[in-house]
């Protein structure tokens, strides 16, 4: 389905617009439900950022990540250089953009982008240094902005674990800023095949758990081996029976009368304090 | 305004819920406007958590920061702790409860507060061990999970200056999850009011500043001392002529291929910096 640049503007080569009625975007629509994206392994990738992003990246199946770009003639204009980059960019007319868009206000450009997910045990092999396991983190936001500070931090690899958000909704690839792209990523329907596999890989497995019994910043030691860091449930942590196989429990300590930090900040903090001590070891 | 227990339903004493189209609720919703919230001094916490939040707080003229307390009959139920520490309590329909709701699924459960933020000349005496000052922090969700991270890392207050979202907004005082009621706040039209302040009650200013020269994880002795940190805004983090003003430009190195951090989880990395340096110095 790639198609070369040469054939670029090619589904309307007289720079024609798509209405909101053709068929093709109705289609395409259809990936705001996780059920038809997990069918086509295809989503959207929303704004200029998600796009530069996208355009970056090589799918599962080894290909360029990006079917195609959707874009405004307006935005095209603007975005010279990501339609330069893209192998098929299309022109729609403003409502089709907004169709396709989950935000209140459009950038005006949309990839249709292809899967980026891995199976776990590929990205165990070489073992990673660090890497972050979300088991049932349920917010799109928070697991956005757990893959854009596990890029940050430096991880090799984020895995959605569980009844996890679906990595591919638009307000997670938005909140994760590009790093969905950037970032290996893993799904793995079970947590616990996860924290094995991991484990099996040499990796040692913290949990960051309120009721922890080690305060992280004196976890010492402990946080200069590589690590593989398993973060649960915005409202409920981690269960216990999953909580019970990591190596240990770590919690974040709570100086102020908060009761707890918000999902994506305690998994910053934690990956920030393994990166810390991993440049320092 | 604030009625004793012995009134409580006072406003509705047969147990027959006010439907949206009742006056006062009217008056009511045009909370949703910053520019009325800033006339009346008025605001709403949506849902329990915020609820109980404010029924433990005082407002800025030091009476209790609860006004009344909108529920539906089934929260009344539900949240009759809360009903039984409420001033007045109020039954309303679900629609009228939906109508002061912001929330997509209304917890059936608001309250009308009272603004709860001091001048910060007040918090700055006797001198504080930490402060958040936010200068045009413009996402309400970071601003709230700002004073979140703020309140759990034991920070003293937080200053949202310059033109930083109103702390009052539904979305922030949702993601304060409650801290909004519990850390002293300031709002301050001039950051660089706010720098100077902190100044001259002896903080140290370190601003967060992605082009900063030194690294948060490498400032040692800078962190130990009281300190006030400098936020700026998510797109283009400080002004120059404001990063100037602070005693220090720390970064928060970036160890992978992400741009940036969130801001509030970049807020969150260097109060909990401060926080370790201040507990073992």
């Amino acid at each position: 389905m790639v198609e070369e640049g040469a054939q670029r503007l090619s589904r309307n080569p007289l720079g024609t617009p798509l209405t909101s009625g053709n068929t093709r975007l109705k289609e395409t629509r259809k990936l705001s439900r996780r059920s038809e994206r997990s069918e086509r392994r295809l989503f959207l990738a929303d704004g200029p950022k998600a796009v530069e992003g996208a355009l970056g990246a090589v799918s599962d199946s080894g290909v360029s990540c990006v079917v195609e770009v959707f874009a405004t003639p307006a935005a095209t204009e603007q975005y010279a250089a990501l339609a330069a980059a893209a192998p098929v960019w299309t022109l729609v007319d403003e409502r089709a953009l907004a169709s396709l868009s989950d935000s209140v206000s459009p950038a005006g450009v949309v990839a249709l982008c292809r899967f980026v997910d891995r199976p776990f045990a590929h990205l165990l092999d070489p073992a990673p240094r660090l890497v972050a396991i979300c088991a049932d983190v349920r917010d799109p936001g928070n697991a956005g902005t757990v893959i854009r500070s596990a890029d940050a931090a430096g991880a090799d690899a984020v895995v959605m674990a569980g009844s996890s958000v679906d990595a591919y909704n638009p307000k997670t690839v938005r909140a994760s800023v590009g790093s969905l792209f950037r970032l290996p990523l893993a799904v793995e329907p079970d947590p616990a095949t996860a924290v094995r596999a991991a484990q099996a890989a040499g990796l040692v497995v913290l949990a960051a758990d309120g009721a922890g019994d080690v305060d992280l910043f004196e976890a010492g030691d402990l946080l200069t081996q590589p690590t593989a860091w398993l973060f649960g449930n915005e409202a409920w942590g981690l269960p216990d029976e999953l909580a019970a196989l990591a190596d240990h429990r770590l919690a974040i300590p709570i100086h102020g009368r908060a009761e707890s930090l918000n999902l994506s900040t305690a998994a910053a903090l934690c990956l920030y304090a393994s990166a810390t001590a991993h440049r320092r070891s």
